[in-house]
């Protein structure tokens, strides 16, 4: 019986390791790795050894950057009175895709999970409480996922920024999203979409 | 407007181009590597500059391979008097996978397509030719895909393969796959199965 070759073999192996690719998508990948020429697979390897070697975690904030500080921390035209705490640098580029948002930023890396051993250590609290300390910040948006773990983190954080007085502490609104069919919504999207309607303006 | 820092938005943009994953995978993909610390990402790169670097064309069949003839060929315990006709390497793994054949194999590197201006001389026509002069086969199998292309091309060598006497030519037998729901098969599938009803034996 006859397999692929061995370097095939070992990509193909590397490839199925990767979060949503199976053993048919990680053959049909390397086949179009071979068929494609030496230049994409060499092009896709320097991009994949280039991002350990040049990426690491911003100093202040906790996103991913090239430089000490990342850009948004870098940045003199942010408005260093609002923090938005985030789970992961995946949601910070998401709040930042959608252009609403000129603040900081507070990359928590995760969530509080116990059964799978997160506590606040595991995550960058220790950190936000030296910013507050530090910085001049009026208002934090608490921008935790709408999950069981994200709301218990948001819970948990509120609770132990209560120390910083006067501190405005809000959370993303919930509803329907936009464009959103509501009979294909589920029924507690619906719910809270009810709950917090808001006044039509003219 | 901030967007990824600038190793992390040249590997999406790698990911981006292979087949089948769009820009919300390819974001995924690395942020994951990056989640996953820097072995991984580099594991998968010395697989991908393996892959150019360490496979070759197989001398004899076309079949990828690291020595200069491919394990297949090497190989002194293949019936050297049947050769199996692919389209593909792949398709030559999935034949190799049935562990049914024990011939040699010869890869054409496509199906004939005007449309896309794939004609005998872009194929390895010239070379399976040279074999069959060479070689003492006696039946070749045309296992090309059956599709409109695959069907032409088996069709196109069946032809000028008229030259060598006594060359018995076959073709892949086309039926219902095997655990298949007959409601599910599409009509011309049903149809060829019907056709090509074998005597149940006892």
């Amino acid at each position: 019986m006859l397999s692929y070759a061995r370097p095939i073999r070992e990509l193909i192996e590397q490839l199925e390791r990767l979060p949503g690719i199976g053993p048919r998508s990680a053959q049909r990948l390397a086949f179009h790795l071979l068929g494609a020429g030496p230049e994409r697979a060499e092009n896709l390897a320097q991009a994949l050894q280039s991002l350990h070697r040049q990426i690491r975690v911003c100093e202040e904030c906790g996103n991913w950057s090239v430089e000490a500080l990342c850009p948004v921390c870098a940045s003199d035209e942010r408005d260093r009175g609002t923090l938005c705490i985030v789970a992961d640098a995946k949601d910070l580029v998401a709040l930042e895709r959608a252009g609403e948002y000129s603040g900081l930023y507070h990359v928590l890396g995760g969530v509080l999970s116990p059964v799978e051993g997160v506590g606040p250590d595991e995550l960058r609290v220790a950190e936000l409480m030296d910013r507050l300390e530090r910085l001049d910040v009026r208002e934090v948006i608490l921008a935790t996922p709408p999950t069981v773990e994200g709301d218990a983190t948001a819970e948990f954080l509120r609770e132990i920024l209560g120390q910083f007085e006067g501190l405005r502490m809000t959370r993303l609104a919930l509803g329907l999203p936009v464009g959103a069919d509501l009979d294909y919504a589920d029924q507690v999207t619906v719910a809270r979409a009810l709950r917090g309607r808001t006044e039509m303006s003219d």
